[in-house]
């Protein structure tokens, strides 16, 4: 199996030398895709995200991968008056480990298996941990999960499960992420972290399946895509996609690209707003949205740049705003949602209340993981106990 | 809108006036379906289980409803050694509220907004009560969810999320369900319970979903079709369709269906194992598997013919073997499934041991419910700490 050729999108080099390493500037690379010949009609037939495998660089491995992606999207009036726009959202709770995190280790593994790699592993400390190990175990491949020494129990039991080799690293989680694919590279293990090129492959396909969806209702592309952002891997992926799409000729234009983050820690939004081109570390403080609170997210830059090329944004919102679209979610969408994926609404309101999103948009918000992972946050409801031979009166039936 | 005739298989008595409620036998009821004409070829490709709308008594219900099903059969062939058959999993945790209810819950919904009924109910504890509660939501109808008096806490944060009236009810929970029937129809509250006509419906889509899959390989349906059974309206339902698809010419044999229930709470296993025809009410010991716990089962005795006429069984695992199966699905086919689910694999080891399953099989596990739902089952691991700068030395790959 030949590899395809890596480029740098910030700096234009290029190279054949296959490398989950970022570019020699700084950048992460992008797997080279032709898409010569892609149209929505040739699309295979192929299980979950693989009808798109003509523009990911690797085959479909067999086992849980196969099913990866095909998530719904589902059209939700109930938000629209909330939200300030038609919404509907995508929902990527129903991979197998409850997140979009899927797709990318599906790509990660399947090259893992076509290039004799016998150990895969990531830096995480929950869905793209747990993502990685679960979908390693069912091709009997090694896992290992390095995570932070501080990460609370009851993620650890979640990743457990699944059984891949654990180690708690004490140290920067943003050095370890660095360090993790240097060490990678010497011991033989590919590390498919958050932005690493393969990763970014497979989390592209949600974008495509968004766009496809719209296509197949003989639309364009929604108006705007919303995203949270942490590291800034899937919005590669999402810009990834629609540039490819682009180019294709498959859509007319690009979806606006919204990405959000919670206002605790937030250094992709505030250098937005700055204007700059590059994203500064912060200091992060404590948010509910903990599994987006990257301090120092390695595809910041891109991030800015998806969002000023397609005419979108990145912003910040508070954990009340996340609390309060997380039960809208829930009561009006009928969707559990975790933490991160509810700062997609809160976000979708601040932008429609300053305008830049309008009643008649379409917009999709992307929900990417499910709410059931995260234990104890929700409240013990106070609710009445009746006798059973009082049902009828309560009812109004009986007396 | 008209309503269809309901049967009882039981009895074969036919009514055309609409109930939720059971036959004069005691049986539950059936809704006729004309399967004049249907074939694989013809399915439609509307989203979620909707492709089989001409074998269902409703149209899509818009919003959540529309993606219910279409869930992932997953080819698991790590499962294969340790059960004795080559296996395939129907992952039911991909559906928004993480499990199969939904599919009976989006029938019930459409039902209600097609007949001008503003509130739906359901009497459940766990994963039925989150479904209604949520695909309520969806459509702005009212929902009233009874619960046991003793329900924990944390089930029932997991339902109040959705945002229904909750009501403890103190007293014999199948009596409950009884009597929330009748109580239902003078209060103009469609109850689905779980062996509802209108559930039984949507739950019968899970067994298309199989054996199209099946066909679209060019194949028969599989050799069996293995679930848990509580109440018994899933397994009323799996009968159901393939005893459609058989009568459509669609397949040419029936699946063998077999149902695994909790050792500590077996009543139809302990009629079958008896030869019974009926179910006898148990005194309910404790278990792992909650949410199969069914002392008393409303189709208990359609679950034993539905065995009997497919050449299946019922039979009961201990919780011993229920723990074991839930590791060996995450550690083998990257799913975390709930302690219910894995009693599928529990029995069909025991059922491959027996010489019943044989060893190329083609058996379907149906995992009912996510995994993530479960909390503080798992133990928390015990993983080493290393420092970041030590990591090489520990990889082997410096000193």
């Amino acid at each position: 199996m030949t590899s395809p050729t890596l480029s740098c999108v910030a700096c234009g080099e290029t190279t054949s030398e296959w490398s989950s390493a970022r570019c020699d500037c700084g950048e992460p690379r992008w797997v080279d895709v032709d898409v010569a010949g892609f149209d929505w009609d040739n699309v295979t037939d192929a299980p979950g995200m693989w009808r798109y495998e003509s523009l990911l660089p690797v085959d479909r491995p067999g086992s849980l991968g196969d099913v990866a992606g095909d998530t719904p999207l589902v059209r939700t009036p109930r938000l629209d008056d909330v939200a300030g726009a038609r919404i509907h959202v995508k929902n990527e709770a129903a991979n197998a480990t409850g997140s979009f995190k899927d797709r990318g280790s599906a790509v990660g593994i399947a090259w893992a298996l076509e290039h004799g790699v016998d150990t895969v592993g990531t830096v995480s400390h929950g869905n793209m941990a747990m993502s990685m190990a679960a979908h390693a175990a069912t091709v009997d491949l090694d896992c290992l999960v390095l995570v932070p020494a501080d990460i609370p129990a009851e993620r650890l039991g979640n990743i457990a499960q699944y059984g891949p080799t654990l180690l708690r690293v004490d140290g920067d989680y943003g050095k370890l992420y660095d360090r993790s694919l240097e060490l990678g590279e010497e011991a033989g293990i590919e590390f498919v972290n958050s932005d690493a090129p393969l990763r970014v492959e497979g989390q592209k396909t949600t974008a495509l399946e968004i766009c496809e969806a719209f296509a197949a209702e003989g639309a364009q592309p929604p108006d705007a895509i919303v995203l949270p952002v942490s590291s800034g891997g899937h919005a590669s992926g999402a810009w990834k996609a629609v540039r490819e799409l682009h180019r294709a000729g498959a859509i007319d234009s690009l979806p606006r690209l919204y990405f959000v983050q919670a206002a605790a820690c937030a250094p992709i939004a505030e250098a937005f707003e700055r204007g700059d081109d590059e994203v500064t570390p912060v200091a992060a403080g404590e948010t509910i949205a903990y599994s987006i609170a990257n301090a120092n997210p390695p595809s910041g830059n891109r991030v800015l740049a998806a969002a000023r090329e397609t005419g979108g944004a990145v912003l910040a919102v508070s954990d009340d705003a996340i609390r309060t679209a997380q039960r809208e979610f829930a009561t009006r969408a009928g969707l559990s949602v975790e933490t991160s994926s509810a700062t997609t609404l809160a976000g979708t309101k601040r932008l429609a209340e300053s305008g830049a999103i309008e009643n008649d948009d379409e917009v999709v918000l992307v929900a990417t993981g499910s709410g059931f992972k995260e234990r104890g946050s929700g409240e013990t409801p106070d609710v009445e106990t009746v006798k059973l031979d009082e049902l009828g009166a309560v009812l109004g039936v009986e007396r």
